[in-house]
C-alpha cells in the first residue's frame, strides 16, 4: 500500500513542471484580453487528464469559456466521483506589489508564487495527478468523471446550463472539490459551509461634465459625496446590513454550534499581524469566525470618480462608480437579496442625481452534512495522510456552482482544500506551499480508497 | 478715440493666432512630466509681451514655476497697474470626452475650443493685446507691470514668496485681473468676491493587501466602505457642512445684501439644463446664487481604491484615496480650516484603519469695495463698449493669490472676467467666445483710460 506515496516521490519534480506549465498561461477571465488564454489553459488540461490516463477528454462548450471534460470508467457498479475545478484565474494586478512575474512561477522558501498557485490550478492540478497516481499503480477502485470550467471566478455564469445540457454525462455520486482552505498547515480541514454572494456594479451621474468646483460648488449634487453617503447607508454603527429586509432569511444558527464554532483554534493576534491592522471590525455581538462563517457581509470591492492624477485638480466630477458584493449565509437567496439591494440603492439616493444599478453575479450559500458518506471517506483520507481528523469549517468564501449541483445534478459536494490564508488568493503574490500539492494528490488518492469502501 | 477699435479690428487675425501658439503648449502645471512646457509658455508670453513695447520682459525665477514679469513705464508720476495672469492651465483628461484636441485648438460655432481657451490664456493674453494696442496707438496713459504665473491651477504655491522678494518690482497702485466670469454676454460683470479653499488628499489603508472578500469580508475594516462613512459623515442631512467649528469665522450676510444678491437675473431652470441634472441640492435655507456666493462648500474631487476593471473581482482592497476640498468664505482662515479637518477626519476614522491627511494647498477668501477708483474705472468702460453698467457679482471660484496682493503687496484688486458659465473651464471641451475675446480687449484698453482719469 506505499505505492502511493512512491509513485508520488518518483514522480515529484514531473508534476510540479506540468502545474507550472498550466500557471504560465494567463487564464484571467474577467478580462476579454484573454479570450484566448481562456482556451489554452483548456487545451492543457484536456492534454495533461489523457496523458494521466483518462479514456476520453474534451474541450467542450458552453455559453462563454469552454470547459475540460474527461471520464475514466472502471465498472458500472462502481460508484462515481465528479472533480470539480476551474482553470482560470483572477486579475493580477496592482502588478507592481508582484515580488516575481505572476504568470512566471518561481518557488521561494518552499512556497510557489504565482497567480492561480493555490486558486485553483494548483489545488485542481492535485486532482489530475491523483488520478494519474492510481491509474498508473492499478489502485483506481471508482469511476471518474473531471468538469473543470473556465468562470469560477466571475461567478460561474455558464456552468448551471451546461450541468442541464449534460446531466446525464455528469451523473455521479459525489463532487469533489479542492478549491477551499485549511485552518493551519498541520490542521486537515474540511469545509462544511459556504457563503453565498451577491455582486453589483453602481454608477452615480451628477452633472454632464466634471464641473469647476468653486463655480458650482455647494449648489450642484457631488456624485462622489451622494455615493459616498449612499454606500456609509448601506451598515449602520454596529456594522450591521441595513438594506430592508436583509436579514429575514437568515437561518439563527444554535448557541450550542456557535460555542463549537468558536472553540477551533483562532488566534487573533495572530490573525491580525498577518494582515498588518491593529483592530479588526465587523458585526457587533459576533466573533471574527462566526462573521465570516454564519454572517453575512457588505464590501465595496472597487470605487472611483473624478480625478486621481498628481496634484490637485479642483473639479466637481460627472460621475462616481462602485464595485459592491456582499457574502450572504444559507437560506438567503441571492436574487431575492440582489432586488432588495438595487430597490433600497435607488430609493434612498437624491434626485438631484441618476444612479444606475447592475447586478453582475450571485449564488446560493452551502452547507455539506458530515454524516455524509464521502464526509466519512475524507476524514478517514486525512487521518491516514496528516495523522488526526480533520475539523469541519463553515468557509467565508463562495463557490456558487456548489449549490448549483446539489439543484441540477442532485449531488452533494465534498469539499477537501489544502489553502492556507496565507497564500494571498485574489491578491499580489499568491502562493501555495509545495508540501501543500504533494499531501494533497496524496490525500486525495486515499480517499478514493475509502470511499469505495464506504460506498 | 476710434483708435482703439480700428486698431484691434486691423490685427483681429494675428491676435487670435498668437494666442493659439500659446494655447498649443501643454503646459499643465500639476503634472511634471509637462515641466519644460511650463518654461515654454513663460518664454512664449515673455516673446509676446516685448513684441507688444514692453520696455523688459523677464522669465523670473520662482521656489517652483517661474513668473513672466514685464513692464512699461510711461511716468513715474503716473499711477501703475499691475496685470495678474496665469500661463498654466488645469490637466484636460478625461480625454476621450473632447471633441477635438484640447491643445489644438478649434474654432466651432464662433467659438474657441481648447484647454486654457478661457481659462486663463485666453483671457490673460487679452491683456497683452489690449497693452499692444494702447502702446502702438500712442494711447498708454499709466505704467503698466505684467507678472504672469504658472501655478494658479495648483494654488499658486511659489507666488506668495516671489511678491515677498520683489515688493519693490511689484509696487503699484491696483491689480487687474481678468480670470473670472460674465454672468450672461450681454451682462458685463465684476467680481467683488471669491472664495477661499482649502484642499487635501486623504488615505484611508486596511490590510496590507487586497484580500479575499469571502474570506475575510464580514471580519476586516473595509477602507472603502471606511472612507465613504468618513466623506458622508462631513456633510449632515442638510448639507451643512459637520466638521466642528467649521462655520465660527463666517460673516453672516445681511438680509438686505441677499436680497440683492438674489435679485441679479437667475434663471435656475436654464441652470439645471445647462449641466443636465434635474435638481440641484445644496445647503438647506439658502439659494443656488447664496450657496455659491456666501456659503462653503464640501466636495470629494476624485477618489479611488480597489478594483476597476472589467468585470467582477471580489477583493477587500488594501487602500482607499480620496481628493477633496472645500471652498471658503471671507473670514474663515484656510488654516485653520485646514487643521479642524484634519482632526476631525482622524477623530472620526475607527482604530481599524490607518489614515493619513495630506494638506496640498489654499488660500484666504477675497472682498472688493465698489467705491473703489478702480471699480469706478472698470464700471465706465463696461459701459462704454457694452453699453450698459456692469453688475457686481460675488463667485464661488477661488483665486487664492488676491488676498496675497492686499496682504504682502498692500494692494486691492480688480476683478474683470470676461467667461461664461458655458465655456466648460476645468472641463472637457473647454471654450471661450471669439468676440468675448475681441469685445475683452476693448474694454481693458478703455479701462486704462478712465483709470487715468479717476486717478
Amino acid at each position: 500500500m506505499e505505492k502511493i506515496s512512491n509513485y508520488i516521490e518518483k514522480n515529484r519534480e514531473r508534476f510540479l513542471n506540468e502545474l507550472f506549465e498550466l500557471i504560465r498561461i494567463p487564464s484571467i477571465s474577467t478580462q476579454s484580453e484573454h479570450k484566448n488564454d481562456m482556451r489554452r489553459a483548456a487545451e492543457q488540461y484536456k492534454k495533461f487528464l489523457l496523458q494521466a490516463g483518462a479514456d476520453k477528454a474534451e474541450v467542450m462548450p458552453t455559453a462563454g469559456n469552454p470547459v475540460v471534460y474527461a471520464e475514466k470508467i472502471v465498472g458500472s457498479s462502481k460508484p462515481t466521483v465528479l472533480i470539480y475545478g476551474h482553470y482560470d484565474v483572477m486579475p493580477a494586478d496592482p502588478l507592481e506589489l508582484w515580488k516575481s512575474p505572476p504568470f512566471e512561477p518561481e518557488i521561494r522558501d518552499g512556497k510557489i508564487y504565482a497567480r492561480g498557485a493555490d486558486d485553483d490550478k494548483g489545488q485542481g492540478f492535485m486532482h489530475v495527478k491523483a488520478f494519474e497516481t492510481l491509474i498508473r499503480t492499478n489502485m483506481l477502485p471508482v469511476n471518474v468523471k473531471f468538469m473543470i470550467e473556465g468562470e469560477e471566478e466571475i461567478g460561474s455564469v455558464s456552468l448551471e446550463g451546461f450541468c442541464q445540457t449534460h446531466k446525464e454525462l455528469l451523473k455521479s455520486d459525489i463532487v469533489l472539490v479542492s478549491d477551499t482552505g485549511m485552518i493551519a498547515s498541520d490542521i486537515p480541514t474540511i469545509t462544511v459551509g459556504l457563503r453565498g454572494l451577491a455582486y453589483w456594479q453602481v454608477e452615480v451621474t451628477g452633472p454632464d461634465r466634471d464641473l469647476h468646483s468653486g463655480l458650482y460648488g455647494g449648489a450642484v449634487a457631488n456624485p462622489v459625496n451622494v455615493l459616498s453617503k449612499l454606500i456609509a447607508s448601506m451598515t449602520d454603527e454596529n456594522n450591521h446590513i441595513a438594506i430592508p429586509g436583509f436579514y429575514d432569511d437568515v437561518l439563527n444558527v444554535s448557541e450550542k454550534e456557535r460555542e463549537l464554532m468558536n472553540s477551533a483554534p483562532f488566534d487573533e493576534e495572530e490573525y491580525k499581524k498577518s494582515i498588518n491592522v491593529e483592530e479588526l471590525q465587523g458585526e457587533k455581538g459576533y466573533t471574527t469566525t462566526e462573521r465570516t462563517g454564519i454572517r453575512p457581509s457588505f464590501d465595496v470591492c472597487g470605487i472611483w470618480g473624478g480625478y486621481s492624477g498628481e496634484g490637485a485638480k479642483t473639479i466637481l466630477p460627472s460621475k462616481a462608480t462602485a464595485k459592491i458584493s456582499s457574502r450572504l449565509v444559507p437560506n438567503q437567496d441571492y436574487r431575492k437579496i440582489a432586488q432588495l439591494f438595487e430597490s433600497y440603492f435607488k430609493e434612498i439616493a437624491p434626485k438631484s442625481v441618476k444612479v444606475n444599478v447592475k447586478y453582475l453575479h450571485g449564488g446560493q450559500a452551502y452547507v455539506c452534512p458530515i454524516n455524509l458518506p464521502a464526509y466519512k471517506a475524507a476524514e478517514k483520507a486525512f487521518q491516514k495522510v496528516y495523522g488526526k481528523l480533520p475539523i469541519p469549517k463553515r468557509s467565508g468564501g463562495s463557490i456558487p456552482v456548489i449549490s448549483t449541483f446539489e439543484n441540477v445534478l442532485g449531488v452533494k459536494s465534498i469539499l477537501i482544500g489544502f489553502g492556507l490564508d496565507s497564500d494571498s488568493i485574489h491578491s499580489p503574490n499568491e502562493n501555495y506551499p509545495v508540501s501543500h500539492f504533494y499531501k494533497g494528490i496524496e490525500t486525495i488518492a486515499w480517499f478514493y480508497q475509502y470511499f469505495a469502501e464506504k460506498f
